[in-house]
């Protein structure tokens, strides 16, 4: 499936790579660090998977490398922010250290984000806020993939939302796409060769389809063949009204309170530019942070603990990421190896010597 | 299944009922508008039906008629509000008013509340905010109903979230429970002795039951008997995951920013009060109010009109409620025979005249 490899030594190589790609020591830094991040979270497929993408982005310039964020307005508790087709990981991390101030100064940030690219993991930024002893939120839109109840296109994007606050022994840390499942959760079933086990898309008639190899090709389509279905799953019968409620509240934190491009318009065309929303609220306005962080981390632990079905172990959110970053850290972040086989086509091009990487 | 009632004649009897408890002229008329607007939303599981328990309650002395809910500390972006155990509706729009105020004042308003009472329909509230231009959130825990994923016993409430924004020809409203449906949609089912549709909730050996007067009779003991699913439904293959996240997210902002109960240690034992959350945010914050939402109703139009499943139409959340709100104001509001008798025993034990009102 895949080997491990050293976390520094892949973080110094995805720094070179952007180094390359023009971006300066600081830049090609912040990115190479979110991007191995997620892969030490054990989100493979938002980590160094990705790189192929952004590739072949920077050089259609739909990434440019040149570019600088511009804050369009402002106010003491938040700011629109045009992200001029930077990186993502730049664009979202300069947003959400802009939340975090204007939350250690007025208490609450809220910052949109329009005009980016795709960030990685939604997670990474809402922990930003919440190595800082605060409630951290983010969110984006992307490439239509989401049919709305009913309806037999996808309008909305895979919409994920993250949701971060301070806890011990670890940090609560929601991250979900509103979709069933992420678009890389079929890639991954569609290479391993297998039908997927649940209802998360629909084929060209509209029907619920597990063949992932099928549902791959038609989601990567332009425009897309079916779509997928939202938390909740078709129709109203389970609830997929509310998922399709969830992913337009994304939609409208990310691409209509900055004024950027819905989800609908992207993917196929000319329409380039994706839409993010960061929020960064200090503990601090609800009373002393340590004893509220500490009723979290209570009750965490009580539901941890709460009777189990046989054979299962029950999770919090963020558990599964922090057990894989101690691992990931101590003994290598798992990369496959045709992500490997991408990572040194794009050194050869861009004539950066990386053997010492592997 | 029910007749019709004038909904201003409902309005001034239910007001009538709250003077006599000994609420002040104004908390009464305030009380009244809130439940009854519910009932003209045509959410009837959350309006007048509700009378019955509300009155069991003021006479337990768990709603306490002279409240006077406090705030417990203030920043021009928040507050912490004590509700000391008073109704619901009045807390919770007292709460949400000084939300839009420092939203009006600083852009941002969020005000989470502990040792409150059930509040009736979530997005009430949240609507308060975008009748004046605002974004809207509201939200409340309750009695434990939620089982967490792989859990066998609940531990969260049904947890729900509304969402409004203004929006042309009428605002956009998202209102869900974070379990598959709400009680009421079981014990309306239970009612008409119909089996529930869809996978909804689990019996006392933790299997999915269609059972609807079973399942009524199983979430209505204390303590509850098996409990009801999150959105994405059990396990983890539809993701049942993100549904129980969404409850934790909204019992974090609830019960745990304020400092309140659990959901968990409500609904049986002595432990009474439950939590809830808003927050008012300015649109002006992000840019021209009248051009961001034009930007939305565009957006909700360009959904309502996508190719549907034969025979469906595609609802934007929000439309349904605007359809039945215009609906009951002319033909009035649906009251089943049932509530109808319950208000009348509640007048004769109060000694008011309701004759006039039917």
């Amino acid at each position: 499936m895949g080997k491990r490899y050293d976390y520094q030594a892949i973080k110094q190589w995805v720094k070179r790579i952007y180094d390359a790609y023009g971006f300066s020591e600081n830049d090609s830094a912040i990115i190479a660090r979110s991007i191995t991040a997620t892969d030490l979270y054990g989100i493979e497929s938002h980590g160094v998977q990705r790189l192929a993408m952004y590739d072949r982005k920077i050089n259609a310039g739909d990434i440019k490398v040149d570019a600088v964020p511009e804050v369009i307005c402002e106010t003491p508790v938040s700011a629109v922010l045009d992200g001029h087709k930077g990186m993502g990981q730049l664009v979202a991390g300069k947003a959400m250290r802009l939340a975090i101030e204007k939350a250690e100064q007025s208490g609450v940030g809220i910052v949109s984000v329009r005009h980016s690219n795709h960030y990685g993991m939604a997670g990474y930024y809402a922990k930003m806020a919440s190595d800082k002893g605060m409630v951290g939120i983010s969110a984006t839109n992307s490439n239509p993939f989401l049919i709305p109840t009913y309806a037999t296109q996808p309008f909305l994007g895979s919409n994920p939302l993250a949701f971060s606050m301070p806890a011990q022994p670890h940090s609560f840390l929601f991250d979900a796409a509103t979709t069933v499942v992420s678009l890389g959760k079929i890639e991954v079933y569609a290479k391993r060769g297998k039908t997927v086990p649940g209802a998360w898309a629909v084929d060209e008639s509209n029907e619920i389809s597990k063949d992932a190899k099928k549902l791959r090709k038609n989601l990567s389509a332009a425009p897309k063949i079916g779509g997928m279905l939202p938390v909740g799953g078709k129709g109203e019968k389970n609830g997929g009204y509310k998922g399709f409620g969830n992913a337009l509240i994304v939609e409208i934190l990310t691409s209509i309170l900055s004024q950027g491009h819905l989800s609908a318009d992207l993917g196929s065309g000319t329409v380039k530019g994706i839409s993010h929303f960061f929020t960064a609220i200090d503990l601090h306005l609800f009373g002393d942070p340590g004893e509220i962080s500490e009723s979290l981390s209570v009750m965490l632990e009580r539901i941890r603990n709460l009777p189990a079905e046989t054979g299962e172990k029950i999770y919090i959110h963020g558990d599964k990421e922090a057990a894989a970053f101690e691992d990931r850290l101590k003994n290598g972040i798992l990369i496959d190896s045709e992500t490997v086989k991408e990572m040194a086509e794009i050194s050869e091009q861009l004539h950066i010597p990386y053997q010492m990487y592997l």
